[in-house]
């Protein structure tokens, strides 16, 4: 068996993280990590009729440049992995109608691209597939009126909430090649200590990062340079913190959370940060794999936190469950 | 690699489907398969207060139902993989919360039987798990309000609509055993040929089926003893037994719809026949299982179709994208 301590899977041979390619929003582009996307669009509706569209066009672009960048046609890819936030996850089944892949979708809210890439090295490792493509992502505006409230309203935000990123990152995965790679994977647990505030997903999701980090540290016993979570924002990074030094288990020099790194949260009116699929999809793809190839990190432990949140089930009175899985990646 | 032909995987050791459990709802336990079912939910609340949490009820007893029988504690399973039809796959996240597993949360509409069973055939027989859960559930009432309309309107069905099924049904996959194991999984690509019509998923999700199936054929050869899609309904199936005959490969005599097997369709109500999740889910486990395990057939290729139906997409134009994925069994 390749797997280890009580839930993490060992990745036995390498499982390479060939490219990432990244696209965000304006906002995301007027951002610290402004220079680091691949390609930042500027017009909201990025010349669709609607918002929903201009996601799923972010989602196809990334692959189709990924795949460009790369030389990679279609029969090279074994299958594409995807999701996110839409119901019906409609901008992964559209894309995935236009890319004409295999296609396996997926649920996990913002946890999606620590799913996505922990079951495509799984696949991978087990001896299926050689190439796949992971990707994700998330739209403010598609989010905002799924979840919230219509945008029109123009209602004034929680300072606890969340600015859902306008984005989407592709992931290669190769059972070839240097540099990077997949060597744990942890699918997390549900954890909900009933939380049922909509504008405060940080907290929905923060003891199931803390859950599952530990969880992950405690089977692999890997001393990692850097621990983010996808997007728990300046409330959930705090709850994290804090339930690690109640532990005695201080990770707060070297962890940080994409919600927090993808916006200046001072200057930006962002609230409490980044969340979505797409902000852990575009840091990990802008940043943290760029301080990895750089040789600035050498073990990244890359958490995606979900808040699975339904209106339907808030409405019925049930709180926010939320989930973490995790991905140890080592050059 | 595990691959063979173009889409296929090859599970290369054995993964035993040791067992299914089912619950269906009042109108299943009328139809012919009524006797076959582990457990029939006369009230269509079973004592909840929503029909999303009586949904929920069922899947989380199904899990425990098949854990209770098969002696298998929390310890034993490696991994949960689980969906639905609900926005947010709900009943999956919240039974997930109560079981307290390792939860793989995926979105494929009505296919998510053989999408999650593929998924987790994948994992096991690529070293990283002894025992895996699979389940998923829909239910009519819940479906109803969500894809189409309210249920207290009494709007008048087509003759093309599908009855959801009430009903989940729960596989326990695992490393060991003997009997029904799976060998070959096909993860389908998305095929649309522009039905917009929520009343007529049959037609939507046909196409996709003939694909998956007609390649999952070509790339192992395997002679199944019976074919069966997911829902497709009369109208559907009818479109499948048409594309094989055009293309001089007719598999009539030996392919069968489980939405059209768990409803009389004459006597039930039901115009074309029964949908959603629960439907190849239940069929599976009370029927076709069975039939393995008698060995009144000995090869079966399971599969789920999917119509990745967004009311949404809908209303924005779009056409409803089919997918489908082949589970080939064997004695």
């Amino acid at each position: 068996m390749k797997k280890i301590g009580k839930q993490t899977f060992k990745i036995k041979d390498d499982v390479f993280i060939r490219d990432v390619y990244t696209i965000v929003g304006a906002k995301e582009g007027e951002g610290p990590l402004k220079d680091k996307f691949d390609m930042i669009v500027n017009d909201d509706l990025w010349g669709e009729d609607s918002w929903e569209k201009c996601e799923l066009k972010f989602q196809k672009t990334a692959v189709e440049k990924l795949m460009e960048r790369n030389k990679l046609e279609k029969s090279n890819i074994d299958l594409l992995i995807s999701g996110d936030l839409l119901n019906q996850i409609t901008s992964s089944s559209f894309a995935a109608r236009d890319l004409q892949l295999p296609y396996i979708g997926v649920y996990g809210a913002c946890s999606t691209m620590a799913l996505t890439m922990g079951l495509g090295s799984l696949i991978i490792d087990g001896g299926f597939a050689e190439n796949i493509i992971c990707v994700t992502s998330s739209n403010f505006c598609s989010a905002e009126r799924q979840y919230r409230l219509p945008l029109e309203m123009g209602g004034q935000r929680h300072m606890s909430a969340q600015w859902t990123v306008t984005g989407s990152g592709a992931v290669w995965l190769s059972n070839k090649g240097s540099g990077p790679r997949v060597k744990n994977v942890t699918f997390g647990k549900i954890t909900d200590l009933g939380v049922k505030d909509a504008n405060n997903m940080g907290a929905a999701m923060a003891p199931a990062a803390y859950d599952s980090i530990k969880q992950h540290m405690m089977d692999t016993g890997v001393n990692y340079d850097l621990i983010t979570t996808g997007d728990l924002g300046t409330v959930g990074k705090g709850i994290v913190n804090k339930m690690f030094i109640e532990d005695k288990m201080s990770i707060q020099d070297k962890y940080d959370d994409c919600g927090t790194i993808i916006f200046d949260i001072e200057k930006q009116d962002v609230h409490a940060g980044g969340s979505g699929c797409g902000c852990s999809a575009t840091v990990f793809g802008s940043f943290l794999f760029k301080k990895l190839l750089n040789n600035e990190i050498n073990k990244l432990l890359f958490t995606s936190t979900g808040a699975l949140h339904s209106p339907t089930a808030t409405l019925q009175g049930e709180s926010i469950p939320g989930i973490a899985h995790c991905i140890g990646i080592e050059n």
